[in-house]
């Protein structure tokens, strides 16, 4: 549950990575293209980068943001805002957008679930969008983007005639299409729950439900100014964004909401899976306690009967008589048999 | 319990249908009317719908989204935005409106109870209004628009007299109509337990307490949406919707707030069958006990004077008496008495 | 519990009564009155109630609903919109107010406490306002009207000044005044409960506690939209509004708060004895176990020696010793004294 | 719990005093000062209280609400709204700010914690601020405002030299000072549950802590609506209210938020206290199966050894041998010992 | 949990330290500087503070507010409101912003956690914005701003070279960034408690989990004005700050949801370690429950066949018999055997 000490303020005006993934070193890939040409550079030098065609799309992906020096010649060469460069590098951001002068900078997370102890992990992605360049920064290499990518290769779709805020639209709707699928892992993680639930329910299952609890939290944690981030971009007519894009937009606010309501519903199972632990833990004491009630009471009159006729009085009618053992065998099979029949009658048997 | 994931965001520009319904073959039907004529045509060709008679409303009704074809030619015919069509066909949508320049688009959802598994089955029902048209895409035959159908045939009310945007009305009233009828379900098993709870609470009746919840909460998931998008069509001046129809919109508004309302009561209900539940498992485990402390109390005492005289003590006062044993089993019964007497005192009795 | 089926959307435009007093016949009653004159016109026909002097102000109520033919010729008479009418007869109306070109629709309900069930029994009332007119329609005889009939004739207060808003709000001051009657029996029952609690808590009380709070949801469901019907008659500036009646009118409000205040502490005072009554049964179960500890711990060691002197060892020492009987007396009691000492010190006793 | 039923509406237009306090008779006390002069004068006629000098701050303060007259005589001089007198009168009134075209009405609570029934008593005030005039209206004797009446009499800060809006902002003052008095109080007697629950927690314990609950959700209800009426004060631009007061008023809003922050986190600790008495109870019970189940375990397997040689068989080995009996307490011994061990393992000692 | 009394309304007008921090004896501290020169100047006079070069920042820093003429004289010489210096000395303030004709008055909290009560310590800061002068008011020497006070003297970053709101902006990041040190504190001993859950679950535990439950809420009682605070800062356009600014206030800003985020996240931790406690006390009572259970079993019928043959019948079968006793222990070995099999199977073992 360790939520790394943020040391954002430390040092307004010096660019440092605040995040965990040190060993990480950048590289960028581009690709760029229009509705002809496509081309792919991976591993490129800064340089290739800039100063490119202004009627291609140009999308730089930086993977790794250790090379703090990468991220400086960016801004200095789009003149973008200090506090972007800021953002980009401390990574415990929520999910935001801020509108600058000639820049669009946009906070999201990537979220995945372990699977084994149930936590949410979270990787940055900052994105700029400067005209007709898309600047994407990633903690390390792996991402939900392939989709897109291959959109792009295939030339599906329109995205290849649209402009960069289609690109930067396709790209977020990447990310909230990526919290379905950790949805559905908590989905199959709740499943497991009900079944060892019905199984054996341990303290275990116990801890499992807080867990997926917190994930979920987290997870809503996330999504929510996700949702607000994409209701910003829709309704602050922001130039960069076009009236065609805001269409697609407002399919992906639907999306958030969506989630939220996922999100509820799970919610409430899991309570409901909650009760159900604590009420068969008191399920179980009252199986206990019938058990030793029903057993305790067959013998106790059982045993008070050869008790009275283990007492050593001279005078006890009856001791002498031949079938007194065979006698007692009956009442006490009797006896045994009227005990049971109440007990079910009670309904405890 | 299962959602299904959602590929929503997968090819943008691509049209596929979404759902688990693909079994489903599209077919059209068309009704057409004015205030003298009215015409229904059951599987009709596309082109039958298209270019008739401005005077009269067309309602066509398409059951089954496997045709994307079908889709795309109404798309183009009227240049609907190709957002609509998507939207039409992922079947995971929430209930809300979007406008159009030349068209309104609606969604809505059609909910029905499964008696068995308590599961509330959703069907998605798209409605596109364009001048004298209306659209209307459900995922399977079968629906709750037979109302509807027969005013429009037998001429009752002035449904006939109206426009189509009163016809937009009264499908979305069906809609909401038929939510009442899936509360009323929800009360008849939500008495049923209530049965249950009296006569043999079981594990069984926790889970089916938690399924009803579930139920309502998916319930509420849609009738909330619902709500907005009939506040969005009342609120915002729609070119489409004229100010008579506004009226009735108002009403379906305060239809859905009692059905808010209804939905908080059951809950309540609900809530209040739990804690009975759980405490009738703690009175349960009370009267277990109880018994065992009587029946362990009053033998426990008299077990120990059998024990007493059972000792091999030479010297015991009272052993060779002759009446030793009808004292002893005096004393015995005494002992019961009073015992049982003390327990009715302390209200175990 | 049972919340009948609305079947409101049935056929829109006809008129039927929806509600469950269908065997009451409609009767209607008329007041005029001005500052000099009144006259109380009983069963009246219908067109002794139109054309009158415009001068008087007119109040006319009309008992049961189930005529329709009067409440359609209201409606012609005073050209209402057809949905006044619908409204009037569907009874499961929320408190509302719809303003009209030429008239005021007001729905409100009076609520009475059945004091068997719990349950909450509503009436609905509409008001319909046109200029000097006033119509009430109620769904069955006797009503909480009869302290403003008594101002009326007897000519106390302005009442008689003033004009229909002023009576309009008479009336339905008078309805929330009888909801603080509804709140008063609902505390004497929260203090038969309360009494219950303390003597002898069983399943029953925490039946009713449930049932009360069910009727508290139901009663803050009522008042929660007459706050809201009673701020839109204050803040739109409705015409049939005069601004001395808004002063009235934010008195009302203020009442209708007090009433939603009144409805927290109660319900605080519900959550407070479902706590006391769970936790008296966990009282109770450890009071059963205190008994059973207690007895069985001081005889279970008595026993054990009993069984010593009980065993046929041919070598038993003391078993000869001629005060061995008293000996194990003393014992016995010595060490049922130190038990029940040692209970005192741990406040078992 | 008692609420007295509010007879508010009754008779519109007369004049009737709704409180309980009918044993008081009223009597007038006039203060009038400006920087350089100052009066007091007990028990004045009213007409001692008219047409006095325009430069003096007048504050005429009347403890006791029976006297109607008073009430109507001051209305009638003044020319005050009717609903005033009436708001004076009904003693049920939220606190709230009513602005007149010649007056501004103001109610607030004085509140006192009884110290045995932990309810909260509370007193009604009616401000009406009227030009240089202020009156206060006091259901009996005995305010918070001696504090006040000192600092105008020894010329105390800046009081003497501000006009009557100053006075009015002090009294509030006083009043929502005299609520941290209030919550001194409740926090005094958290301490005594806090330390009642370390001791020895018993029913009796539940019962204060929700009577405490109860008299918090009361002061809730007075603090709230109070924050309310000087946040209008503020808002709206009320003329009699000067600028340089409303600074002070914003102070005042700023203390009734820290008693809304203090009372959360009182209401955190109840409900903290609340699961340390429900878990104490679930651990004395504990303590009592562990004790039965120690004593009992330790017994059961002795018991059943002087069982065996108890029997009659003829043929029992070791029964003649000579230290049978030593050995026999040996064997005892060392089971109850390793008995011991294993429950000190399990840490059940 | 002592809140002390707030006697703020005591004497308005009349400069009071109402904080209980009376031994301090104040002391200012002047930091000077712009682009170029810097100048720091420890327990200085406080007629050295003013008429200063403007060219310069200002930071005055007074520790400990008992020496009420120095706030007084600051008062005078730059014709600060009355209102401000009261607030700088009612320590009790909740975070906010002020805005004064030729000032800005902002209160923020410095808070510590005691690591052995959990209890949050507040230290109320005030700060005043003059121009080119910031005046800070701290109760006691030792802050949160070293940090910036390095940054100034090594000139990193633009601190240097920006105006006087940017140093408050520096200030107030310090403040916000030691909440995250008072959270990592708090997350420090949520895994303690976490610890101690799993290996002894004492009430202790639980009164720990009471304990930080509290802190946390006045944590947020803190960060909820504070947000609140620094959004007004950004939002109504203030003159004294400078545009630039405002977007370092927005990541402020944004480090406030950050904290309510993970405070949100704690709190779901500590409730279920609630529950888990609770749980894991009905565990243990089931633990002991079983384990008497399976003990009594065992031998309450072994103990019945000692009953039996201890019996004194004359005629009892097989007394006689020679292998009598082997017999018995084999049928005890049995019975003992197939009774811990069955619960096995019932999973008790």
């Amino acid at each position: 549950m360790k939520t790394k000490k943020k040391r954002i303020g430390d040092k307004p005006g010096t660019l440092v990575y605040t995040g965990n993934r040190t060993e990480v070193t950048s590289s960028i890939t581009l690709i760029k293209y229009n509705s002809t040409n496509y081309k792919k550079i991976e591993n490129c030098k800064l340089n290739q980068v800039f100063n490119l065609d202004t009627n291609e799309i140009k999308w730089v992906n930086i993977d790794g943001l250790t090379n703090v020096d990468i991220i400086e010649s960016i801004g200095k060469k789009f003149s973008l805002n200090p506090l972007i460069l800021e953002d980009i590098l401390s990574t415990n951001q929520r999910p935001k957008v801020d509108e600058y002068k000639n820049s669009l900078y946009i906070v999201a997370k990537m979220l995945y679930l372990d699977k084994n102890t149930y936590e949410i992990k979270k990787e940055q992605v900052s994105f700029v969008l400067c005209n007709d360049y898309i600047f994407t920064f990633q903690e390390y290499k792996g991402d939900v983007f392939d989709n897109v990518r291959n959109q792009i290769k295939a030339d599906k779709g329109e995205i290849r005639d649209l402009k960069s805020d289609y690109l930067l639209y396709a790209l977020l709707d990447s990310i909230v299409d990526s919290y379905f699928d950790v949805l559905e892992e908590i989905e199959d993680k709740i499943d497991e729950i009900e079944d060892s639930l019905m199984d054996n329910p341990s303290n275990d299952t116990l801890q499992n439900i807080y867990k997926l609890k917190r994930a979920m939290l987290l997870l809503r944690n996330t999504i929510w100014p996700t949702r607000t981030m994409v209701s910003t971009l829709i309704k602050f007519k922001i130039p960069q964004i076009k009236d065609e894009t805001n269409l697609f937009l407002r399919d992906l606010q639907d999306h958030t909401y969506q989630l939220i309501d996922t999100l509820d519903i799970y919610r409430e199972s899991l309570s409901g899976m909650l009760d159900t632990y604590l009420s068969s833990i008191s399920n179980k004491t009252n199986d206990i306690m019938k058990f030793l009630t029903i057993f305790s009471t067959i013998f106790i009159p059982l045993t008070f009967i050869t008790g009275i006729y283990g007492m050593n009085f001279s005078h006890m009618p009856g001791i002498n008589y031949k079938h007194a053992m065979p006698i007692f065998y009956l009442i006490s099979i009797i006896l045994t048999f009227s005990m049971l029949l109440y007990f079910r009658k009670k309904k405890w048997l």
